[in-house]
Formats: C-alpha cells, structure tokens, sequence
C-alpha cells in the first residue's frame, strides 16, 4: 500500500481551476518571454495587492533560480548576501549563490529569522575592521517567510530589518516560496503591501502554493530594476512559453484563489498541530505555519514512518527526533485524520 | 483583427494530450526533483528509442538553461565550445555561456552547420600555437539540429563530426531543441540511435515540439554523468514538480506522440515552402524543417505584416529582406492557406 | 652559441635604476598592500602628469590581472566588453574576461584600431534589436595603445571613440602595457593627461616598459572607483609588499625615467624599421611603435632565425610570412646593428 | 618617532642575497612565463627536497592567487572546499573562492587546525544526506601550516587528515606561506618531503619568508597537474617576467638560505614570547611559529601601541584583549630587547 506523504509541499499538480484555465487558453497565439497578455494581467494583479505602481514584476520557474538571478543583480563581485545559517540560499541551493561569485555571510539563528541587530552588527563591524577589504563586503539581506522552520516575522520585525537596512544602505530581499501560507496563518499581521513596502525585493511563491510551478518576483525599488529582464535569460530562468506562468498567476490573484488554496493548506497544518499538542508531543520549533515540526521517539517515528512520509529533520537526543510534516493546498482532510489516528 | 502568428514555434500551449495527462494525473503524491514514476517512465522509453541503456536521462525546464548547465558540467575553467558563429550559445543565450565563465569559439558558417574539419583545423591549430596556453583550450563542440537556419544535418555529416571528435578527444553536444522537426523532416536520415551513438550529450526538445516546457537531456557518454543532478541543481534547471516532466515526456514518447505532433508542423511547413517556391520567391537557406526563410521584397514584407507575424531574418539587398516563417505541432492549415493565397 | 633575442619586450630585468632603489629602500619598514609612502609618492607623480586630481590610482603585477580585475568591476553580469578581434583580451589571456563571466564582443579590425564608428554600430545595432535581452549588452570598450600589431591611435581617433562611449553612455577603457613606447613614438600626439582626460579607465605599463613587473590603472571616472580595492584584493591583485610597485613607478616618474627608458627602446625600433626598409622589405603593419612587423620569405626566416630569436605573426602567402621582433629599453644597439647586418 | 613595527611579516623587502642575485642576472635574456633556466633550476632544487620526482612545481605571485587559482582547478562546479573557519580562504580573501564559484565550507577550530575527523564527519555526513544533491559536495581539504593563529600541524596530525582524505577520496591542499618559518621551528617533525608525500598540492611560501614576493605551488599528484598552466594565465598568475620568481627560488634553495632567513624569525619569535611569558602573561594560543598572541590588558596595549605597531586579533574580556607580534627574516633583535623592555 501506497504511503499518504507528508513529506514536502509539492507533492501533487496544481489546484484544479490553474489546470482549468490552461486549458482554455491553449490555442491562444501569444508571444513568448512572458511578454503576452496573461502576464499582463497577472502582474497588474500584483501590482494591486502591493498597492506599489512603481513595482516591477518578473515570472520565474522555480526558487533556486529566483534567488540566484536576483542576487547575481543585486550585488557587485565584492559583495555577499547576508542569511541565517538555515537559509535556503546557505543550505540547500548546492553553492548556487556561490556559483554566481557570491559568499554567503551565515549568521547564527535558532528559529530561522535573522534580526535588524543581527544585520547592524554585521555590517558595521565590517566597516570598521582595519582589514575590511580583504573581506567580503556584506551587500544585501536575504530572509525568508515564513522561514525554513515554518516562524514567521512580525510585522514589528520587518519593520526592524528593514529599518537596519536602511541604516546600513543595503537592500532586503524576502523569498516568499511559501509566502501563501504565511498569509493565511492565524497570526499574521503582514500583508502584500507590507512586503512591498519593506522589501527592496521579494517573491511570491507559486510552486509550493498551488501552482504548477512559478514564483513571481516583485522589484519594489526601482534602482534594482534595470535590465533584470537581461539577467533573467542569462540564468536561465526566462521561460519561452511565459504565457504558462501569466495564466497561473492570473488565476490565483484574479479573486483570492491563492489565498484559498494556501487557507486549506494552514488548517490541516494547524489540525495536525493541534493533535500533536494534544496527545502531549513537543515542538522543534513553535510553527504557524503550514510546516510542523513535531519531536518524536524513535519508535513512534518508526512506527508512523510505515503507514506515512515525512521528513527527518534533526536529532533531538539519543532517543527522540525532530520531523517535519508538511501540509499543503492538496492536503486532504483524511490523511491528517489518518495520521492523528495513529498518534 | 488579431494577426496570425508565425513568429516563432511556442506560440501556444501544449498538445491537447499533454493537457489530459497532467489532469489524469494531478493528484497523484510524487517525489520532487524528477525522483518519481513518471519520470523513470520517460527516462525508459527514451532509453529504448536511443537504443543505450547506459546512457543518463535528465529533465530540464528550457534551452538555455539545458546549455548552460551541460557546458558548465563538461568543461574545465580554461576550456570553451566551440560553435557556428549562428549557435544559439553565441548569440542567443544574453552570454549565459560565458557567465559560466567559458569563452564561445565561434566558427563562421554559412548555413548553420559545423563540419568535421572546421573542429580538427580549430583544435589542432591550437595545439600547435606556440601560446597555446595564453588562449582559450577547444574542450567541447556544441551543435544544433535542426541548426538555427532551419538546415540539418546528414548522417554522414554528423559521422564526420564525431570522427573528428574522436581525433581530437572532445566531446560532441548536440542541441535538439527542435529535435522532433528533423525527425520528421523528409530527407532525414538521423533517427534517435544515431544521436545516441554519435553525440556524448545531446537534447530532445519538448518546449517548441508541442509540450508546455521541457527538454529531455541524454548524456550518452558515462565518463560525464557523474554528479549531474547536482550542477543541475545549481544552476536553477531542478524542477521541483519534476513529475511536470515526467508526465509529458512519458506521454511524448509512449506511443509516437512526438512525432504526430511535429510531423504536423512539418507537413505546414513543407506546403507554406513550396507556396512560395510556386510563386518564385528565394530563400535564405534551403530548409526542410519547421522555420522557413523566404526572401521578400520590402513592400510584400510590409503587405503581409499587416495580417500575419514573422520574424525578420536579415537584409539582403536594398530592396529584400530575408524573413522567417515557423509552423509547429499547433499551426492551422487554414492559417498557411490564408498566407498562400496572400502571395 | 645563445641567439641575440628580439622575441619579446620582456627578455631582461629592469632598468638599473629601478634595482638600485629597491636596495635603497630594502630595510623600510611599509604597510602592505600599497599603502605605503612610496605607493603614495608614486600616485602624487601619476595624477601630476594626468593633470587629473579626483582620478584614482591603483598598482597592479601584471597586464591580464588587470585588464580582468577592471572589467570585473566595470560591467554587470549582462554585459559584455566590445574589443577590436586582435584585442589582448579576446585572444591572449586564456579566457580570463570570460572567466569573470562576461562575453567579449570581437569586431573585426585590419590593424587593431577600434573606431567610434564601430562602437556606435554596435551600441545601436544592439538596442534596436528586437531580441536585445537574449544578446549580451555592450557594457564598454577596451583598446590598446599601442595595439597589438604595433599601431597606434591618434588624437582625433581617441576623441572619436570618446565621442562615440558619451553618445552610448559606456565607459572607455585603454590598455596601456607598452603605452611608454607610444609616448616616446615620433608621431604620438597623445600624452598622459589625454589618456587621462579621454578615457574612464587606462593603466601604464611598467612590466614591458623597464620595470620588474608592475602597472598602474588610472581610474579617471569618479563614479568607477567606489569599493575597487575590495576587487583587487579578491582577484589576487593585491601585491602583499605593495611598496615594490611604489618604489619602481615613483623612480619611473619622478624625472621622466619612464620616457627615458622607453625612448631608448623606440630609437632601436625606428633603427631596425629602418634597416628592413631600406632592404626592400614590406611590413605587416605600418608601426612607429616598439614592435616591427617584416615580411620575410621562408628562407630568409629560417637563416635569421639560426641567430636570432623574433615571433611568427601571421602567414603572408605560400612563400612568404609576418614575423614580429620586438625593442625594448634594454635592447642593444649591437644587437640591432647585427641584425640589419645579417639582413 | 617612526614606531617599530612588528605588525605583519612582509615589512621589509628581501633577503640582501636575494637583491644581489636579481642584479647579477638582470641584463641576461630570458624566455618569458616561467618558461627560463632560473626557474628550472628553482624547480630542481625544490623537487630534490620534495623528494618526488613527478610532482610538478609553478611559480605565482602571491598567495591569495595561489589559493584561489588551485581551487578553481581542482574542484568540479558542484564542489566545496572544506577549510577551518579561521582559514584564510574563509576570512581573509574578500570572497576569491566563491568568486571563482566555490563555498569554503568552514568547520570550527578553536586553534586553528582541521582534524581528520572532522574531514570524515563532514564528507560522510554529506554522502548520506538524503538531500545531498541539494547541498554542496566536499571536493577538497585546505589547510595552512603554521595555521593563521601560529599552531602548527605535527606529522601525526598532517598524517590522519592524509588518511581522511583517501578515505574519502577527496585531495588535500595545504598553504605553506609561512611554511619556511615552521620548517624552523624548534618543536616541528614536518619537512618537505613529508609535505610531498601527504598533500595533493601544497604552496612554499616565498613573500613572507623573505623574498620580494612568490609562491612555488608543487602539485605532488600527476592526476591534479593536466593543463594547470592555462589556469594560472587565465586567474592572472603567470608572470610575464617569471625569471623574477626563478631567480629568487632558486637562490632561496641552493644552499639553505630559506632556512637561515626564516630561522632568525623564529628565534626573534621565540625571544619574544619568552619575554612576555617571563613577565606573566599569558597567550591566546600555543603558537611556536613567528606569530605570537599575547593577551594585554588594554592599558598596556595603549602604552606599547605608542611605541610599537602590532595587530589586534580579539578580544579577551572586557580589560583584555589578544594581539599579534610578528617576526620575520627581517626582524631586527634590538627592537625585540627594546620591546621587552617596555614590558
């Protein structure tokens, strides 16, 4: 018998109404390079939401991608990118920041989020260490939201990074891969207009949130928009039928379908949470978001692991581990009901 | 009125079955990362058409990238590829080659194609420069096929160039991204085995042969497998719904999927070729593929611009340019008629 | 017996003067990386002679480090360097500018002149294409004086190319490895403060002009200089005992030892120009620099060369072949005599 | 008054034999690139120590090149270089190795050195990762000797990080720009024939034992040697005049003169911390190279600092904080006694 999976926030299609509207334009003529009507649309969609008209935005395939093009946009060859040592760019991009000539400057973070302090001490020890340029010169913040431990920032907290970045010169790029679920979280307080207006850049992620693929990345400040259109084809990441990321995005923004999907996606996260806390299990971290990270023994863990798929994440102590279970847009009631069964 | 579009071969979706599949099989759990059933479907039936069962299949989302990621793979820092001075690598990719830090040795060709012996006089040349260590070392050849002007290889023409791969010690990487055009064009005489049996590398193009997105990448010789997936990785080319591809290819390749769809566009392009030819027009290069070059005045140019969308190809006097025409798996019949009768 | 060597302009040491000072200054104790007095004492007498006092100037080892490190932190990773087809960058420095991962954009040149022309044709030529984003962006121009081929630019021609960079809005760089034998050259009307006045960026040569080794770059262009040494230092630029390149360029410009050194050079070069000439021997190129370019037939070239080592440059026809000796400021007038008298 | 400086180890020039030697061969003709008699007998003198007939030896300029140019050659796109945190290729390059596209993966030392162990956990822990493909894969180890906080590798040590690295299939590379000073010291077992024989590739340091500047790389390996050469012109190491770094070389190892300049560093050093050690204080490391890290209170730090010029290297607590005296070839013994006065 087949395992029901937890274990990622890709493991199915696309919601239905996405699959639907490819359909319906498939004979549609359009240009490629994202240049068409679809895309269009969607960005002025976007656009709305960031209630920034000033904004630029970009349709890319995947995240890996979108990080590095920005990145290699953003910073001169001296510089490097600021992140938690669990940042996706630090982690689990294969040296793709450092593919594009860039270091990595990982700070230290036990719940994934780095603070405007954090950013402040960082860049201003650089400036006054007497060897500053045989250093790299930090260039850029990258944060995530929520993080790779399924926190998520405050609004206070944004305001702080972007307020240290501000003092410091250096833009602030978020990567939103799960922007959606962040969005749906009970206690969220940051909004698209937020991201637009504290962010230099950041994307919303499609892939993990209901859609075939895409992540639509917004430049907010305009003297990070030159030219990007270059760099994105010369990473790689300019997709010939573009119309297939317009008519995506579209969809989802056109009326709240993202919101719905990723609202789906947060109950089953939060049912499966509560059913862990019920039954007594701790947390590795205390998510709200659509990532749980439940801590258990060994044995439970054995015994869960052959009925369902989820992720090991770190050890605990000699007995006891820390997993994820990932929910999602495609979740279905059932599975979670199943697995809260078997606790 | 909206024009009829023959500007470029992804002007439209996927094939109808395309479509179908990825519903079929759109709440199915899959592993990322081109892991899944699907995948290893499409990696199969490939492996059988090439007829080398030792060879590597990977998935990867566009062209450029596919280049730019096998190059970065094969070479080492002091190598370049060498290509026609027409390669898409040279002057279509925004230097995507060089931004993986490898110089273009770009060959003049008149009509696309690279012979055996532009390679030997490029190689041996170098070897024998007194400063051979002060220029940039020949390390691979890079060739497309269908070439960007439409023509095509022979099968004693690509036999020649892995011979002469084979003196020189260089691997020979073929891009297909128009693949399934020569495999339909009617003076074909190169069918997947001989790809598989001549090339190190080469690429099945999905993206302009009727899918949404998607190029097959068959890496035939072992001595450049190793560690693959990871440059994959990190060039952003890791898709993380590899299912996407999966589905499609599998679907391709199943059954002559390809070939009906692109033996359509073939079939559009051969009757919009020989309409012009019935009414004595020139073209640029005698082409029996998708893209078709015509030789217009500039007032039959600016006449038919008016209802149809083509690309400008390059002047040819005062009074002609030469333009360029593309069908695909999805171009009407009625569309070419209309044209025709437009002459 | 050892032949008499024309092969190169790097054949010897350094002017004794240059050796004597470095004994002098031995036991100093200096800073490193070239902040120290004599690095200084040598920028004051740099920024004198360009009549330039927001230039920067900055101390290299050698002419391929610094044509990379500049083009490094000139371009952004879209763009590209334009440079005639015989440009020192596009042929000789084993890819080191596509290593910094940008394309060099090669035109065509009979005698390894740039004109603004050219500049402007490719500037434009690339805007108005309508694919502009799929090639490399001409990001700025690299030129030599003297060339490659020994020729070399004139006033107006400079301007010309300065004109044409201010209509396109990109910088002009100039490669100045043997830029003291152009100074010394009887038909120069280029002096430092015009280099410094029509160019963004040029270094000096020191290594080819009677130094150890060793150049400076004049950055020129207020808004090129921020965060250079950060550059420098991360492409191994950075000479630790940085006060060897101050010691040896403030000898060299102190009271006109540059010119004095390079003039003997010159003398030696117009003598044996002179000698070929007066034989009946064609050149190449028409050089009034510290490179002469006889055509020699085969049999002539293998009795010199029983003698005298020079370089082959270039096939002339069956019979017949372009050789290249170079002058130096420590070429020996006996050597020149012997020659001619083996003529 | 002119301070005595003792803040890093390329204060002054070089050795007066090494002065002389460039003055007695100044006027001699010579080959380019490394390619002259000098450098060949340089080579010689240093296999013969190496004890290793079919390693090969290469002359650079400088170290921060040295690493840079050596990594880029050995590893594959996807691959990492393992280093202490501490490493110089971690802190102290502005980034040079990730510009060439690699992540130094820095492990914590709290000395300075890497452990054999940790070589195994970090290279062992990847290859079972299950998302390995994600992250980047170790390629290679570097090591410096003596570290950058003046400890130095015993032959046990060098010996089990050996045994790590064939366990684990992945070349050692080990930074010897202080090697001369540890050849000296009184407690060390490591020569250079055991260099040879445990590293893969290791540098001999020539700008800070010395000479003016240079490094000779022996690549022990065959396997890691193929075309090293094009890398070294295309990273801007291959000096034009390389006879420079030939004649220093070889005059360093004719007859021990490397020893006899870098052994009175060493006995300046080992002055030094006897002196400090004598007046109680203590150090923040165990160093018994020409680097020396006396902790001070920052009253004595301010009173010394008046006189005398040495780094600050961290701090201790809030009265204390660590320094950094270095010795050289050069370092003279009566600013050692003044200084050992003013304690």
């Amino acid at each position: 018998m087949e395992k029901i999976k937890f274990g990622c926030d890709y493991l199915e299609g696309a919601h239905p109404r996405i699959l639907q509207r490819l359909i319906e334009t498939n004979y549609e003529q359009h240009e490629g390079y994202s240049e068409d009507a679809h895309c269009d649309a969607a960005r002025q969609y976007i656009l709305q939401r960031c209630k920034k008209e000033d904004a630029q935005v970009h349709f890319l395939v995947g995240g890996t991608q979108t990080n590095m093009t920005v990145i290699a946009a953003v910073l001169r060859p001296h510089q490097g990118v600021i992140s938690a040592h669990t940042g996706h760019v630090n982690v689990h991009e294969t040296g793709a920041i450092e593919a594009q000539g860039h270091k990595v400057l990982a700070l230290p973070s036990p719940d994934g989020k780095l603070t405007g302090d954090q950013v402040r001490e960082c860049v201003w020890g650089h400036r006054k260490d007497e060897n500053f340029e045989h250093m790299v010169q930090p260039g850029m913040v990258y944060v995530s939201n929520p993080t790779e431990n399924g926190t998520m920032y405050t609004k206070a907290e944004l305001q702080d990074l972007r307020a240290a970045c501000d003092e410091c010169g250096i833009p602030l790029y978020l990567d939103g891969a799960r922007m959606g679920y962040a969005l749906c979280a009970p206690d969220n307080d940051l909004w698209m207009e937020d991201y637009a207006r504290l962010c230099d850049l950041f994307y919303i992620g499609g892939t993990k949130c209901g859609m075939l693929m895409g992540e639509a990345l917004v430049i907010c400040n305009p003297a990070l928009q030159k030219d990007f259109r270059y760099i994105l084809k010369q990473k790689g990441g300019m997709l010939a039928k573009g119309r297939l990321l317009g008519v995506q995005f579209e969809e989802m923004f056109k009326d709240g379908l993202y919101e719905e999907a990723c609202g789906h996606g947060i109950q089953m996260a939060l049912k499966l949470k509560q059913g862990f806390a019920d039954k007594g299990y701790d947390f590795l971290f205390d998510s709200g978001s659509n990532q749980q990270f439940p801590i258990l023994t060994e044995e439970k863990r054995a015994e869960l692991a052959e009925k369902y798929d989820f992720a090991f994440w770190e050890r605990v102590d000699e007995n006891r581990v820390g997993v994820r279970f990932c929910t999602s847009w495609a979740t279905k009631e059932s599975a979670v009901d199943a697995l809260l069964a078997d606790l």
